[in-house]
């Protein structure tokens, strides 16, 4: 039997920053044909507020280093301000949307990481096999829209910072075991870019030899790795792609970047 | 057929601000012997946090002035912060957790505030007809523990502050049509007071006279109007006590104050 569609849409930071294209977004959502779980990052909110908190951002080799003061900030951010609004915007559309992070019904169990002498502070990696998939079924059965902050925890009491596009992947992957799912990571770019043309497909080979060469950099590196993550572990689909571009899912006439695993 | 028993308890602010009485009463509430939900207030956090922000508290006629930059600071702080934390320890004490405000699964829509020429602001009053019990009792039907921070909205896109002792006796009435509902509203006071000793009992006519006398003032006369409200609507107890005497609930060897109608 054919497993029902569902798409697992991850929406970053600058979409959720600009006034003018997040509630633009949200009407892209309300007009999907198929059930959706919404992640979201958490845009420049978080480091404004622990600037004016006097909290002092450290990095170390490139890293962020979240110590108590930070965690709590993003929490705050996260799991507060923008989850909730993403969640207000939704049911003002007639959404019937749920705004949870991933300590909530034991969601998103993670493990704290820790890498060799570097105190990343309260990071955490998802336990993909331990993700609680029959809760969000059971959401998804009552027409709810679950909308997720990066926020999960250690089972031990502590709440832990984590990577948006992995949860993504990571919820992809568990939900893929239920549903046909379309893994959708959408920003304020067209897709991935080569020469400043968006490509329409772009295999593993590709993809290593772009890193390689420096053309692909940056965040898109980590993020293309889950992407292709999830692709390799039971996800139908994975698409890059433009905010506003999201309900072109709905029609088939896609212009981002589509994933092709070998 | 009886109505199955469900706890609705209320925790104030000084309890959540309490880093010894904290656990001792999130402990408390794992050893409770029906399903329960539990309602919380902000604490000074919020208090602490707008003046770091730099954004000023205004009180007219008493009453807080919320506006945007204090209603983000309140979403942040109860829907995120203590919302999250509470659900981590909850979770860490095995309780399946769920952290919630109004506007997740549109669970408590409410109406602006207007009152004459006072510009209260994002304050919200919960409409209680319209709480969503049916996902309430699908949430409890799974074991969860709902956990509900004191924001609403007005079904429109915004996020609204709203009275967590309101938003208690609101749900408690909502859920009376499917359970036999105990209110209990709970703090840092063993009950209410009367010559400094605990009143075992208070009726709605002592009330109105305590009131009258100035012996019942400030925070406790809107908590027991809600209290006497909720239990002149279909819920089946009422009880004000402390924190840590939450468990003496499961033994009828209760110490606080039992609220009576008449």
């Amino acid at each position: 039997m054919d497993k029902p569609a569902l798409y697992l849409i991850k929406v970053g930071g600058n979409i959720l920053d600009d006034e003018t294209l997040l509630p633009q977004f949200i009407q892209q959502l309300a007009a999907l044909h198929h059930p959706y779980v919404l992640v979201h990052g958490g845009g420049k909110k978080a480091t404004t507020i622990s600037a004016q908190l006097g909290i002092e951002t450290r990095m170390i080799e490139g890293r962020r280093i979240t110590d108590a003061a930070t965690r709590d900030v993003v929490v705050m951010v996260y799991a507060g301000l923008i989850n909730k609004q993403l969640v207000a915007l939704l049911q003002q559309q007639g959404q019937n949307a749920i705004g949870l992070c991933g300590v909530d019904a034991n969601l998103i169990p993670a493990q704290q990481r820790s890498h060799g002498t570097i105190p990343f502070g309260w990071v955490g990696d998802a336990l993909t096999d331990e993700i609680n998939t029959p809760f969000l079924c059971a959401l998804l059965k009552q027409q709810l829209v679950p909308v997720i902050a990066p926020i999960t925890h250690n089972k031990n009491g502590a709440l832990l910072n984590t990577n948006a596009d992995a949860i993504a992947s990571s919820l992809a992957i568990a939900l893929g075991t239920h549903f046909t799912v379309n893994l959708v990571y959408c920003f304020e770019k067209n897709g991935v870019l080569n020469n400043n043309r968006v490509m329409p497909a772009l295999t593993q080979t590709q993809f290593n030899t772009l890193k390689n060469s420096g053309t692909i950099q940056g965040g898109m590196i980590p993020k293309l790795t889950q992407a292709f993550d999830a692709l390799n572990n039971g996800v139908e689909q994975v698409y890059i792609t433009h905010a506003l571009h999201v309900t072109q899912l709905n029609t088939h006439t896609y212009e981002g970047t589509t994933l092709v695993k070998h």
